[in-house]
């Protein structure tokens, strides 16, 4: 069976396990002390053109979103975020089980504007109700979809205006900047955010994704609230030696370019046989509506999610692509595509 | 600089690397639902000679206690743990954050005993208190003792009897269990505890630990405790073929054996020197009580921690070994503390 | 200026404060272990025809919701909730704050059916989302509607099949088993239910709710939960006295029936004038529809919310009647609305 | 049975109960935002010289106490409190509920000072441990005794220094405040402290304590935080009526006065008798240390707690006067020791 299940089907860039064997035996001080992570922090923080960006390293996505949205708000405050968010559903509950409750708010397309965020606040008009503080996002989108540097800088204006913080989920965060196109870079889309994680699991990683704090207020203790919430890893050199080989040279964008690269692909060959699209994305993340019968042919060879029904007799997909993919599989996936297409 | 500092100051054991590397490009299922997980979670119920033991791996010990303690326990219902615990002291609150309260006992080894616990039980006595509920102990203890078979048989009968959890933290599960003249078997020692986790980080992993849950009530949907605290790795693969390397053959209790070994070496060389120990330990942390001067000359060329003022003149450390403490630096120690005394 | 605005503009039925003053120095027991508490115990067990109901008295319908539910569900669990029920937007994420999650569905009028709550159940798959475990219903809803026999009948039966628990938050219960025409007892809407309160606060008390468990295990130590959250009251005594003079006789119900009677003559007043009503109510809370200009006037003598715009030209306005509503007020009322609307 | 068991053994003050009467049926606001409530935070800040201070009403003391302790702290911090502090012992885990810590620490007598604060603040050095922020101490304290003007200054000036807040639990405030001889003002005593409550249900209120909040960072959102917790009150008014009552003239201190005059009577006849105490208290809760014979005796007439077993033959009771007590009683009690104590 051939993976387009998700991006985390494998384990890690070769370079990074070469790192990991040439450093293993050197002793260095425990819980995110030693010298790799020293180094990792600071070559994040060139690439963030900041050198006051607070820099934490931590094991995984809903960690980072329980542990950096649990630490900012104060017990009566509220989270603003997309329905199709990843804290609001497929996170069991984690930003709930800290006290906070998610306004979810209905979009199109996976993302927020600040037309989608005001009647929120309208509607939450004294202390019977919650107080929304905190705009969630996520770049890419948990729907393929990404934000534009236009698109980011209408809601960073908007939420400073409206006194709330904007944070951002950046599990695929690597694909969002290296659509085709994007008039982004990491230290642009950084000014605009209170804070955001650069997600390694997702794009080349073993595991381990690297919170950024730019908000004064959110950077005094913020090591006693990884302690506290179980992210503070003793061998905290394990995250930062493969950020260091991430950011070393411009691996982490050319392993993203790679899986948007895999992505485009299929997404051509479905263009051409005239089907459509659940969303418009050019991320790693695509969701073809195909025929059934043309599904089912495909599930013998290849492991996807099957996302949703959208007629009697097509449903869409949800196929993912990764700095893994091999062209040669994409390549034959579309000629059984082309087979399936063909033998209705 | 040499490390007596901690056994967390380097990688992973070579083969676990090696295991790594053969495996990376695999393709398999996230979140733990691959073959290597099943097969090292196979593997551990082998150890424990019980195919009912319910297994999950976790990136650390604080993360493992907190979702644990936090699956297991009705609002109203704290712990009881020796006042020395990691969750007292070293967890920022951790278990306090879920909610629980934590009655601490003073021990003077760090072992709980079911005179120790009896009090809190009698004073535990209506709704205006919380309920003591899990007892919570660590073996070793984070002041380097171990509990025998007798010790954890009668603890494990007074829970019973008692309607308490008995859990146990075994960040440093290996070093115990290798003592010199343990009686005490992995598979023995799962049957005196409710759930316990098996520490990888301290004993040759690169990270994670092997969660074991033999109380029933505990299996019912534990999956969604560890998603919501953050637990529940994509690449779950990650910690499984840790395990399966730790556990095939002996590698576990050899990497322990050698830890502890290495510790028995310099307690062999302050006794020589007629110097006392803070605690009576066999296991890889060890307490020597040593004269001011003679640590000044030590601190030159290792890294250790001072733990505690004894007398004016006098001084604990922590000295801790490790599955990757070279003989000839224990060697070279000894020899270094023989010149400081002698220089006295 | 005479008050439509809420169920608990004035302080309580004269029988309770003549029994409070009658009672006062009488020496007993605290923390509800004296024999008011016990005597109204067993008077509300008696109308609900069942010994076994677990009885507590609380000072407030938020904490009472708080306290049950956060006793009941583990970390994992959440509650299903119409996106109009209290505990969703107007107690400041009481719930959340407990650590759990609400899952809000969208309905017409205010009450959940087993179609509404099926999706729920079937969107929530695995573990990585919630766990849907306890259904919240009001009776009479929030937005004046109410439950018939059948309608709770088919619910519980429902929610049996599925495991999951239903609560009724019954802050204005007494409101909806008076409504003309119920063929719901308060013995038969116990069977139904797995917890429920009778609210005190909004039908004649100067504050107080009896909380009813009927699940066994609910019953199990919920004192405790109760002290825990700041609920069990010194003097216990305060409460439990009123609710005896409240279900000595019909007293609750008689209060319930004049509040009902009095909402009807306005709704027949409105409703003459060829008016319609945001949502069909019999209960004590209505929302007609009336010209923004009528509104106006009746502003001017009469407290009351405007609930939503309708049209460009006309509101809802939500009218809250009372067992302390004089009658002559609301033909008062009726009079100048009639003369409102001729004066269009 | 004459009771000396609490200070809430009977309902209110009379006068209070009048005034509840002749407001009954006004109407007004509600949640406290009614004209009682007003004029009652307005004559406590004049009570306090202080027309910043931000005053809220509410049910009772555990309540506050986390209420306000939930509002104040950041996940990661902690409170520092006496061992026998009412939070730690008395509340069923309240505290750690709402996810916080407690340093306890053991006293002679109750009472927090600098020297006892100092070890804790050096014990917490890193983000291993909670961040200790704010002192708990109660006034009068769970054993009696009572912080003088200077014990206070005290304390109040290392607090400052050390950046830690200060809150008092005043549930028998009245009667630390009017011990023969106290040197310390309600005004003097609130600008110590960052924020306290004055304790309304233990000093002839049916119910209710008056939260004082000082610390500007605290009066920000309270509302929410009252409303989340669930002590917001629909009839808000209830508790403001009773404290207006207090508060006119100088009703609360001359219940207060009384209370402590009656427990005096007490401990000169024990004093008499040449037995000891447990604690020197000349508050309204005393602890006379007495031959278990004569225990035996006075328990066929009094209602009063058995606090600890003091030698094989004696015992310490706890023996709570309060604004009701008769003198009559206390006085035929005196009459019954005395026999009790011949009889021996």
């Amino acid at each position: 069976m051939i993976y387009f299940k998700n991006d985390y089907s494998e384990g890690a860039h070769e370079s990074i396990l070469k790192k990991l064997n040439t450093t293993n035996l050197v002793q260095d001080k425990g819980y995110g002390n030693d010298q790799y992570t020293k180094e990792a922090k600071e070559l994040i923080q060139k690439k963030l053109k900041d050198k006051n960006a607070d820099i934490h390293f931590i094991s995984g996505g809903t960690q980072a979103n329980l542990t950096i949205i649990g630490s900012i708000l104060r017990p009566h405050e509220s989270v603003i975020a997309p329905e199709t968010g990843h804290i609001c559903v497929h996170e069991t509950g984690a930003i709930e089980a800290t006290g906070h409750k998610i306004n979810t708010v209905k979009t199109i397309d996976g993302k927020l504007t600040p037309e989608l965020i005001k009647p929120v606040l309208i509607a939450h008009e004294d202390e019977h109700m919650v107080k929304p503080k905190l705009v969630f996002i996520s770049n890419s989108t948990e729907i393929g979809t990404h934000y534009t540097k236009s698109d980011l800088e209408k809601l960073s204006n908007f939420c400073k205006e409206n006194d709330l913080y904007l944070y951002l989920d950046g599990a695929r965060l690597g694909s969002a900047l290296t659509v085709k196109g994007c008039d982004l870079t990491l230290a642009e889309l950084s000014t605009y955010l209170d804070a955001f994680y650069i997600g390694g699991t997702k794009n080349g990683a073993l595991l381990g994704e690297a919170i950024v704090l730019n908000n004064e207020d959110f950077k005094v203790n913020f090591r006693f609230h990884l302690k506290q919430r179980g992210g503070l890893l003793a061998k905290g050199r394990l995250i930062a030696i493969q950020f260091l080989e991430l950011f070393k040279d411009n691996l982490y964008f050319d392993l993203a370019k790679h899986a948007n690269a895999m992505a485009a692909l299929i997404t051509e060959a479905v263009e051409e046989h005239g089907y459509e699209f659940l969303t418009k994305s050019q991320t790693n993340q695509i969701f073809p509506i195909l025929p059934n019968e043309v599904i089912k042919v495909l599930q013998k060879n290849y492991e996807f999610y099957i996302w949703s029904k959208v007629t009697k007799d097509t449903s869409s997909l949800r196929l993912v692509t990764s700095w893994a993919t091999k062209e040669e599989n994409v390549r034959q996936f579309i000629k059984d595509l082309d087979q399936a297409v063909k033998g209705l």
